[in-house]
C-alpha cells in the first residue's frame, strides 16, 4: 500500500506522541482500509425502504466492530432506523466524549456514472471509491481506529460515547425523537463531530458554527383556472406578478432582510471571529471561476464569509407559475408558488423567525388573491461558537501541530439541525472537525476520500482524544 | 326546423326591410343550416400538417360557393395556407366593404370530451354543434348569407371584397406576409369583422378596441449548477428572488407600469367612451363568481373595463426556477425565467414599447448574475376607435333598431393583431361586431352556436350593408 504523499505532518513536530501516531498509521493502513472497505460494502441507504434489512446489518456489523475494539456496544431502537450506542468507560472524573457520526448513506443512481460499483471500494491513485467512502463512513471509521489505538495503547484517559446514526440523509426523523429519551446516556463535556468538510487538503479546519433552518412554502391563487392575458389583463390581480412583489418584500435595496424583527437576535461577531473567517475564505476570482457568478449577494457591508457565516439569509429554492413550454401563452395563471428557506445564525429562535417570516407575508400579501401557507418547518437553530471559546482554543493548538499549515476557522453557511439539538441535550461543547473536500464528491457518483485525509483525520483524532485525556 | 324562441327582433321596428329579412331568415333558415353544416364538415385544422388538404379543399367549397351566390371568386396562395379573395362588384361611386375572417378551426381534442363528433355537426336545442360552429366559419357564413339574400334582391349597392384566410389559429404568418401585396385588391371605405363576442344573448356589442401586444421572454442566471442554499446563501445572488424583483420593478405601488415613458403615447379616452364601456361590464359580484377573485388588479384609478380598455398592462405569462417537487431542496437554482406579454392601446407603438420595456429590464437587472432576452416578439399595435366615429354611429342606430335592447359598446382587452394590419393596408374603418358568446366554448370541446345568435348575426349583416348601400 502506498504512503499518501501529501500533505504529511511535519516530521519537526515538538510533539513525540504525534510521531508514534504516524508510525502507527503507516503500519497499519491496509488492514485500516481492509475494515472500512467492509463498512462500505452495505448498503445502507436509509432514504429507500428496499434497503431497511442493509441499514440494520450495517448497524450491526458496527456493534461487533466496537465489541471488538473495546467498546460495549448495542443498538438503541427508533422509529426508523436503528442508531448504534457505545460507551468506553476512562477515568474517574475524566472528560467525556460524546462522538456523532451516520452510518447511512446517499442513493447511487445514476449508476451508469460510477466508473467502479458504489459497494464495492476501489483504491485508485490514492483514493478509495465508494459510496459513503467519506460522507460518513470514511470520517467515522478513522475516528474510530483512532479510539481502537489509544485503547489498546491504554492511553484513552476520557470516557467516549457513540452515537451513529442511521438516517442522517433522511431528515434524522427517528433520532431526533429518540434523543430526548437517551438523555442520560448522553450526558458529555465535549461532543466531537466529523461530518464536516476542509477548504483545502492537508489543512486542518474548524467548523465554527452552522446555519439554523425554516422552510416554507406558499401559494398566491384563487382563480378557477388560467385566465385569458387580454380579456382580463388589468382586471384581475396577476399571481405570479403578485408573487414576485411578495418575494420582492422580503429583501432590502441593499440586500438586507426587510422582515421585522428578524435582526432583533442577530449579534455581532468578534473581530478576531471576523478575521478568521475572512482569512481561509477564496478571492472573488476563484469563486467566480468555481460558480460562475461573482460573490456579490446578500448584504452589502459584509465580506461573503461574514455574510455566510454571520448573517441571515432567506432564500427562493424553487417558484412556479404559469406557462412553461417553447413560445408564449398569453395568460394569467391561476397560481403561483414558492418554496422559501431561511438560513439562521446563532441567538435566533427559528420558531420566532418562521413567525415573523409568515407575519410578514402575510401583511405583505396583495388583496384580492388568496395567499396560502402550503407547508412549514423549523429545521433547527443554528450552531455558534467563537475562538476565544476555551475547547476551541485547545483544538487549534492540537491542529497546529498536525502539518505546515496552521488551522483554519470557517463559519460553514449550511446546516446540520441535529448537531444543535445534540448540544442541547448532552450539555457538551460542540467540536466540529472534518477533512472532507469537495473533490470527494459526496452525494454524487465516484464519491470518494483520499487516503491522505483519512490519515489527517485520524491523527486530528488521536491527537485530540489525547489532548482531552490530559 | 324551430324558430329560435329569444331574443326576437322587434316587431315594433320602424325599418320595413328588417321584417322582410326577419322573414327570408324564418324561410331559409333549414337550407342555411345545412349548408352551414356542410362547411363545417371540412376538417380545417391549421395547426397540423396533416389536414394541409383538408384546409385546401375548405378553401375550394368556398370559392365555389361565393361563385354561386354572385362572387368573383378564387384562391390567393401564400406561403402557407391559401386565401379565399372574393370580389362583387357594387355601383360605382358607393361604399367599398372588406370582410375579413377565417375557414381554419382550432384542434379538437381531448376527443373524448365531445358529446358528438366534432366534424358531424348536430343540432341540439337550439345550438349547432361542430368545431368551428362559431369561431370563425358560423360567424363568416351568416355573413355570406346576408349578402347572398341582398344580392339576390339586387339590394347590395356596395362594393363588396372577402378575405377569408386559413391561418388564424396557429398565427397567420403567411396571410400576414402576403397581404401588403395584395394592397390593390383590398382597398375599401369600411372593414366589417365578425370574429368578436357579446357579453349577453340577443344583445349586440360593437368591439371599439383591441389591444395591441408585445412579448418577450428573459432569464437570470450564469451560475453553473444549482448550488447549496447554505454553504452559498448570502454568497452569491439568487436569480429566483433577482428575478421576483426584477419583475416586481415593472409595476408601481399603485399598479401602474414602471417603465419610464411607457405611458407617453397612451391617450385618455372621453366620458362618452368611458361611459359605455362602464355600461356593458358585469357587477365585481358577477366577476368574483365567475373568476374566483374580484376585480381589483391594475391601475388604482381606473375602473375594470376602463383598465383593460384603455390602459396597457404588463402580465407575468409563465415564471419558472429551481425545485418544484414534493418537499423542498434548499439549493441556490442556477437560473431562473419569466414569459412576459405587453397589453398596448391606442396611439402606442409596439416596437417602441418593446425597446422600452427591454430597456428597463436591463437596467434594472441586478449585477453578478447574467441577464439574457431569449425571445421577443411584436404581435402588432393597438385598434381605438371612439363612439365619435361617424361609421360607428351609423352601425349604432343599424344596431339599435334589431332588438329590444340597444347596442353596447364594448373596448376588448385582447388582440386580433391582423385587424390592425388589415386597417393599414386597405385604408378603410374598421367596423368589428360579432355575436359569439361565452357558452360557445370556442376552442374548446363541444364547440357550438345559437342559431338565434347566428340570426341575429344575419339580420345585423343584412341591415347594415343595406345601410352601407344608401
Amino acid at each position: 500500500m502506498a504512503t499518501p504523499s501529501k500533505p504529511q505532518a511535519s516530521s519537526t513536530t515538538a510533539d513525540p506522541s504525534l510521531s508514534s501516531f504516524i508510525g502507527i498509521y503507516e503500519q497499519e493502513e491496509s488492514r485500516f482500509i481492509r475494515e472500512w472497505s467492509e463498512l462500505l460494502s452495505f448498503k445502507s441507504i436509509s432514504t429507500d425502504p428496499a434497503f431497511d434489512g442493509e441499514c440494520r446489518r450495517t448497524a450491526e456489523w458496527l456493534v461487533g466492530h466496537l465489541t471488538k475494539i473495546g467498546f460495549s456496544a448495542r443498538l438503541l431502537e427508533t422509529s426508523s432506523k436503528p442508531t448504534v450506542f457505545a460507551e468506553f468507560k476512562g477515568k474517574v472524573g475524566a472528560k467525556r466524549v460524546l462522538f456523532y457520526g451516520h452510518y447511512d448513506v446517499q442513493p447511487v443512481d445514476p449508476l451508469e456514472d460510477w466508473t467502479s460499483e458504489p459497494f464495492s471500494p476501489e483504491l485508485r491513485e490514492g483514493r478509495l471509491y465508494a459510496r459513503g467512502a467519506q460522507d460518513n463512513k470514511g470520517q467515522t471509521f478513522y475516528f474510530l481506529k483512532a479510539l481502537e489505538t489509544l485503547i489498546a495503547r491504554s492511553e484513552l484517559a476520557t470516557s467516549v460515547t457513540l452515537l451513529l446514526e442511521g438516517e442522517e440523509e433522511c431528515g434524522s426523523d427517528g433520532f431526533a425523537q429518540a434523543l430526548p429519551g437517551w438523555k442520560d446516556l448522553v450526558q458529555a463535556d465535549v461532543l466531537m463531530v466529523c461530518d464536516t468538510g476542509a477548504l483545502a487538503a492537508g489543512v486542518p479546519f474548524v467548523t465554527m458554527g452552522l446555519r439554523g433552518l425554516v422552510s416554507l412554502e406558499i401559494t398566491l391563487g384563487g382563480i378557477h383556472h388560467d385566465l385569458h392575458s387580454g380579456a382580463l389583463g388589468g382586471v384581475v390581480r396577476n399571481p405570479a406578478t403578485e408573487l414576485a412583489r411578495l418575494i420582492a418584500s422580503l429583501h432590502r435595496p441593499d440586500g438586507s432582510i426587510a422582515v421585522s424583527g428578524y435582526y432583533d437576535e442577530v449579534t455581532e461577531f468578534s473581530a478576531e471571529d471576523r478575521a478568521l473567517a475572512n482569512r481561509s475564505w477564496p478571492s472573488d476570482d476563484k469563486i467566480t471561476a468555481l460558480l460562475g457568478v461573482p460573490p456579490v449577494g446578500g448584504e452589502r457591508f459584509y465580506s461573503p464569509p461574514e455574510r455566510r457565516g454571520f448573517r441571515p439569509t432567506i432564500e427562493v429554492n424553487g417558484m412556479y407559475s404559469g406557462y412553461q413550454g417553447p413560445g408564449g401563452k398569453t395568460i394569467i395563471p391561476s397560481v403561483a408558488t414558492a418554496k422559501l428557506t431561511s438560513r439562521l445564525v446563532a441567538r435566533q429562535n427559528p420558531e420566532r423567525c418562521l413567525k415573523l417570516l409568515i407575519d410578514h407575508l402575510k401583511a405583505h400579501a396583495p388583496e384580492g388573491l388568496e395567499f396560502k401557507i402550503v407547508a412549514s418547518r423549523v429545521g433547527g437553530p443554528a450552531l455558534a461558537l467563537s475562538s476565544a471559546d476555551e475547547l476551541i482554543q485547545r483544538a487549534r493548538r492540537v491542529l497546529d501541530t498536525l502539518g505546515p499549515v496552521p488551522a483554519q476557522f470557517t463559519w460553514e453557511g449550511g446546516s446540520i439541525p441535529i448537531v444543535a439539538e445534540l448540544v442541547k441535550v448532552s450539555g457538551a461543547r460542540p467540536l466540529l472537525v472534518g477533512f472532507g473536500l469537495e473533490e470527494d464528491r459526496i452525494h454524487a457518483p465516484n464519491e470518494s476520500f483520499a487516503l491522505s485525509q483519512f490519515r489527517l483525520g485520524f491523527l486530528y483524532a488521536c491527537a485530540m482524544l489525547s489532548e482531552l485525556s490530559r
